[in-house]
């Protein structure tokens, strides 16, 4: 770990009385979740590729799903990159590679735009970048990136949850100006464990019970136990917005929310699924120490502006 | 356990070298999936509800989804017999009630067409008699019942399975004469757990690798470890029949083949998921010996003809 963790854990006031997002809570709070205080999309004004009908998507559900965004020979090159960089011995057993919870099978490998210079510049590209300007309205940086495989037969799901309230409470993210890209490189359909969102949940903020445990990310990443929503938020956020599973071929780029909610379930087909992810947060939105955690999480899942992360 | 279990296990030959269908093995065959001797279709001479596309739908895919199976007061009745049956203090505990693997819900209620009049009678029934006849070409007995009962986000999955698998090795039954029917009480939809099926996968025996350790039922009915087909095999299968999930309103009627693969995911959804099930066996099928297990399940799993088990 770095001398900048060491720095940002070591005057770490857990600033709750101020935040606006309290979670990790030892007590309910008299409310199911409280407002989101950020507006959605804040780059109306600049140039870019999406249109206001795509921008107005967007800021209605918390997320915007693009078929055909990468062509068959660009998709290709990804899926070869992935092979390659899931298949190194040199990264089994490494912190920054998730096996899964059963076996010894790769499930995520975080902080691969430092890993891969082909990831590097999918993370650079225009197509993105220009796109997330349009929806965070100024400069963003690389603040998690990751690629998952999930096998088939063997993937497990994910329980519903926000990015935002982990990347606030563990990395000391303070405000919702951030966004994720998941770039699909395999077809998503109904029985491969798609992601499945709740349209409209970015709106508000779930405080969620539990003291985050030390070391928390070392199982989280397998199993996430704290940052869980509660069942009757879910309930009432899952009958006012429904529950969508975009699918579709690969190449697909799902634009979501830093707090929409989301989670996955189980890989029930013989097809693996897998997906090249970055979450891109505004600069001027840079972390701080953790808003509900006594240390920061490890740099490879939360890169700070300019940083050099390597293995 | 009653003195008929005892006299059923005390002479149990493992008659697995005549047997058409050994599973639980110590090692692979050479072959995936050995063929079905039996026919699917064995009623067709008789009158019923079902007609001729409708069976062959059946013979072909190993299922059937009949929509509009129980009319909304029949539903209504059904709802609350199950809730008072899930309700009762005196079940819970008992081996016959089957709680989540993480909490103290009950998850599945077995011998209901003992414990309930109501549920006797659904199961004797001439609509679903009648149908089941024309599947199984003569008289049959409840081989076992049961309700299930899903709760939102909390139900967890059940891999791939063919239920004569489990019946034949631990239960004793000779041969692919038993269907089930399932009614379902609440509304299937894709985020709440549906049943999936293989179609086609009835007409192939997949033999299963592992000993079945000793008293297997009190684990295997929350998470299954043995009984569970090779993901070679599987994959094979899903190629060639796809996956299927029937979902719709309450009160459609699946039937299906005793031995198609089915598995179902996680309830990722607030709504609860319950069903009434029913296994009818025909009544020159009655088990003997299990081929695969040391001892017979006790009788709530695995009723005889004119057995009157009570709790």
């Amino acid at each position: 770990m770095s001398v900048q963790t060491a720095s940002r854990t070591a005057n770490a006031p857990l600033n709750q009385h101020q935040d606006p997002y309290p979670t990790r809570l030892a007590r309910p709070l008299d409310m199911p979740w409280l407002k989101r205080q950020e507006a959605v999309v804040k780059g109306r004004d600049l140039d870019g590729p999406l249109d206001a009908t795509q921008l107005d998507e967007f800021e209605d559900k918390g997320f915007l799903f693009e078929p055909d965004f990468l062509d068959a020979e660009e998709i290709e090159a990804l899926r070869e990159e992935l092979a390659a960089l899931l298949d190194r011995d040199d990264f089994r057993g490494e912190e920054f590679a998730v096996t899964e919870p059963h076996s010894q099978e790769i499930r995520s490998l975080f902080a691969v735009h430092c890993l891969s210079e082909r990831l590097r510049r999918l993370a650079e590209d225009p197509r993105l970048t220009r796109r997330v300007a349009q929806i965070l309205g100024g400069e963003s940086y690389v603040h998690q990136s990751r690629i998952n495989y999930k096998p088939g037969f063997e993937g497990q799901g994910f329980a519903w949850h926000s990015d935002f309230e982990t990347w606030h409470a563990e990395d000391g993210m303070p405000a919702m100006h951030a966004v994720s890209a998941s770039i699909v490189l395999t077809e998503n359909h109904a029985f491969n464990g798609p992601l499945m969102l709740i349209p409209g949940s970015h709106r508000v903020f779930v405080p969620c019970l539990g003291e985050t445990p030390e070391a928390h990310h070392k199982q989280s990443l397998k199993r996430q136990r704290f940052g869980v929503p509660g069942r009757e938020a879910l309930s009432e956020l899952i009958r006012r917005g429904g529950i969508e599973a975009p699918t579709g071929a690969a190449g697909g780029l799902l634009l979501f929310d830093c707090n929409v909610l989301h989670g996955s379930n189980a890989n029930m087909s013989p097809d693996p699924r897998s997906n090249v992810f970055f979450v891109f947060n505004r600069r001027d939105n840079a972390c701080v120490a953790p808003y509900a955690a006594k240390a920061a999480r490890p740099d490879f899942l939360a890169h700070r502006p300019g940083s050099g992360w390597s293995p």
